[in-house]
């Protein structure tokens, strides 16, 4: 990637169980040049795909577009159900700044983005995070209380009411996000719930942690889904510690764990010198990064 | 690097006290053109000093020429003690396959810098592992029997009396290896050497696995040094879990580990996907190795 900036967009569709509605919103991303899409993943429980892509801004905000114009054609929410809270059959899309781009960058890129999607497609967009007209509308999770169903505050562009099956799409700018779930090898979702309530941030938990409990029917069990907003600040292996600590304290096993998306290499260095308690662990420690310095 | 070919020397030396002498042979080592010197290290219990430097064939074997040549100059092992065996003032000198080269690569690179040790320093010369002409031979351990003070075979090149005072080098071709050593909280040694005859594959433990138990002296500790000479069939987490679980038959605890010289990036992702209990990781997951896979 020769791009001075390079934007990632990490979009969550609503849509987990037909693989050819994932596959031609891929595909319509792809079909913008210099977008390379990273990741396609679909997930059953959840009724939800995240297609991960980057390339320079004008690129990516195409591709984004060209997105959520297919899932607009392609998703009906009136016929959606799932474990997942959901606004919009292109849910969340917001936009991450990774090499020599910023936040202010994205935030740029995401009001163009909302202003295009309501004048393509009639969808009427929230702006979130980063990228929030309104202190109030930060929180994703405010910007989507009480979902496609009964949306509990007006757009910021578009609207006032949602379009008829495909809701409203929520874009905003953040920094790198680490999306990941812990699956307890129990079927009360009770233990998931009071977990994810003594991990996040919102309730008192852990700095820069966002947590539900969710039921995962297909598998018999229940799930942990997190984000985490600021790895380096709360890193991922103390947030895993904390769910089993927790689950034990339940008498619960974990049954195990998912990324979501893509995962920086400086959380999975991290991780690996926690539990081997490494004592002089650094990035310069791995060969593969000395290697690269030297090209 | 847009050599075809990369080589990793990973050069022991049996100086750990002295910064001025490691200075000097890291300096003579990365005087070659094209030898880039990734990392240096001392270890003062074990009286010893670890350099590892990359680059093409030729700048790789003149570099390590430079650097015994130091080494010779600069260490006299009638005068040296440490905890570490040792057989020469330079003491092991490994060359090592990266990108575009092969193992019988470093073996043709490690007989030619034999010969040219042996007729520059007058310092005798053993092959080991892939080198070795003897397959008796193929084993550091059995090249180093004796040590300095009554080696217990001939060198392959010169002597066969050893050099005064440097000994003899011992040179060699190998795979990659994970160098790592574990502390253990108790001074007693015996619990270390214990631990590594059931850790070590030479003694029934585990395939790809070297061990010794040796004191701390320094730290009121003792430590497992471990060698992996296959970490992608005997993974450096599970040899790090075998080591906890004796040391918690021995009602000992792990005071902290440590990688000498470089790791590979698997090791750390494979560690961090184990830990974590990541059912869906690969590489793939990580965001840097997509980015890398586009330029």
């Amino acid at each position: 990637m020769s791009h001075s900036k390079v934007i990632e967009c990490v979009a969550n569709f609503s849509e987990g169980r037909d693989r050819a509605t994932v596959a031609a919103i891929e595909d319509a991303i792809g079909s913008v040049a210099g977008v390379a899409v990273l990741r396609a993943e679909m997930d059953s429980d959840h009724n939800r795909s995240v297609i991960t892509f980057v390339g320079p801004p004008d690129a990516v905000a195409e591709g984004a577009l060209r997105g959520i114009g297919t899932a607009v054609q392609r998703i009906d929410l009136r016929k959606h159900a799932g474990v997942h809270p959901r606004m919009g059959a292109a849910d969340v899309v917001p936009f991450v700044p990774l090499e020599g781009a910023t936040l202010a960058d994205c935030v740029a890129i995401a009001r163009r983005t909302g202003e295009e999607v309501w004048k393509r497609f009639q969808v009427p967009v929230y702006f979130y995070e980063a990228a929030a007209l309104n202190p109030d509308r930060r929180r994703l999770e405010n910007c989507r209380r009480g979902g496609f169903e009964k949306p509990s505050i007006a757009p910021d562009i578009g609207g006032p009411a949602l379009h008829p099956s495909a809701g409203a799409c929520i874009i905003g700018a953040r920094k790198l996000l680490i999306a990941f779930n812990v699956n307890l090898k129990t079927d009360d979702v009770r233990v998931a719930r009071d977990i994810a309530r003594i991990i996040r941030a919102s309730s008192g938990g852990m700095p820069f942690v966002k947590a539900l409990g969710l039921p995962l029917a297909g598998r018999g069990l229940v799930q942990v889904s997190l984000n985490l907003t600021d790895f380096e600040q709360t890193p991922l292996h103390r947030v895993f510690d904390a769910v089993r600590r927790e689950a034990a304290a339940h008498g619960v096993e974990i049954a195990g764990s998912e990324i979501i998306g893509l995962i920086p290499q400086k959380a999975i260095e991290d991780a690996a010198a926690h539990y081997l308690q490494c004592e002089n662990f650094d990035s310069g420690r791995v060969l593969e990064n000395r290697l690269r310095a030297l090209e």
